[in-house]
């Protein structure tokens, strides 16, 4: 295992420690949720945790999830009682970009429900404003996906149609991304409700004012982020 | 053929009557943009017009012009020269509920690129007001219906998710309809921004300052309408 690896299982495991027996759980999609799930189902292996239900943020994660046991249901109404999940930034408030992994409605829809939200990442992932290392993922449909692009470039010109090879990527909801620049000085609340007000846009990957905590582990250790100036 | 359907078509003459050769035309869906389908389709045939180009708006409106012999192509960012298509309601300043017939996305990204979008419809359409007679539909994410339902009825309480039998109908991109009374007294542009703004909505029913003119038809014949109060 890589240093980094070792650094988001270590954030993973901060998390999970905060599941208790009997909770609704919301899992997470990406690299670094995978070792939360894990360590989830390692939990009911033992016997440390049970009557733990997952909800899945993807279909990679619903995959993972029966596979080494976590009982998984669907996302109904009820409150979650918890959900892990990484992010590509973490802004000092706690505000997110998530998406890079392409489940960025999906994750929005579960983890909104959550009571508690509590992000996992390595110290790579913190940033000191949204949108300084990482692209913004939009979800968009993919009827008339061109028109589309043309109206998000009127508010971030800089951007692209994300690709699997020459093919446009396509998300569990078939909807394509397109990744966007986000240039500094942004009102970024603003920036949020432009974009989802534009035609054709589905979700945008800005997870304002959602995450209660973040584990983020770094290689002298790991801190326990809660929103600054929020 | 029933006296609506005949006032249908009469209406749908007219608006096929602005469509001159070489232009491309986005294609309605529904009974009475039917109408102007095959219309377009017969003098096409016939040399009345050539060199038309039709945009589907559905899947079901793609293969009825393929039939009548309408070459299709995709939406892409250029302008169409018109648009035609029936609607649910139609205002005095000419905002419309539209996606009865479940194909409102493709018809707002289709009808938002035409440099004039006319709207043909029998007198029955005709409100004072926008959802004094029909539902709003509002098309959402499948994953977590449940819960955007929720959130729906935090801002319009009556309403219901549209069915086909016992199972929820999908539309041509693999989402849900929640139909919706709109109570009234609503600021109905305030509405659009506040419904587009949810998690999980997709887009909304509401057509708002995009129709150019309508062609309404009734016992009497059909009158020419431009927006009042626009």
């Amino acid at each position: 295992m890589s240093d980094l690896e070792a650094l988001k299982k270590e954030a993973a495991l901060r998390a999970v420690a905060l599941v208790g027996s009997g909770m609704r759980v919301g899992l997470g999609t990406g690299s670094t949720a995978r070792y939360a799930i894990e360590e989830l189902g390692r939990q009911l292996q033992s016997g440390e945790l049970r009557d733990v239900v997952g909800v899945a943020t993807s279909e990679a994660s619903d995959a993972l999830a029966r596979q080494v046991g976590i009982p998984v249901e669907a996302l109904d109404p009820r409150p979650l009682d918890i959900a892990i999940d990484g992010a590509d930034e973490i802004a000092p408030n706690l505000d997110l970009i998530k998406g890079l992994g392409g489940a960025l409605l999906r994750e929005k829809l579960t983890e909104v429900q959550a009571r508690r939200f509590i992000v996992i990442a390595d110290h790579t992932k913190l940033v000191g404003r949204i949108g300084e290392k990482s692209a913004l993922p939009i979800e968009i449909a993919r009827f008339g996906f061109l028109s589309t692009i043309e109206r998000l470039r009127a508010v971030l010109p800089a951007g692209r149609l994300r690709q699997t090879g020459a093919q446009p990527s396509v998300t569990d909801n078939g909807n394509l991304i397109f990744d966007a620049q986000i240039p500094e000085g942004q009102d970024i609340a603003a920036l949020e409700r432009t974009l989802k007000g534009l035609l054709g846009v589905v979700e945008t990957g800005l997870f304002l004012g959602m995450a209660e905590r973040a584990f983020v582990a770094a290689p002298d250790g790991v801190t326990e982020l809660t929103p600054q100036g929020r």
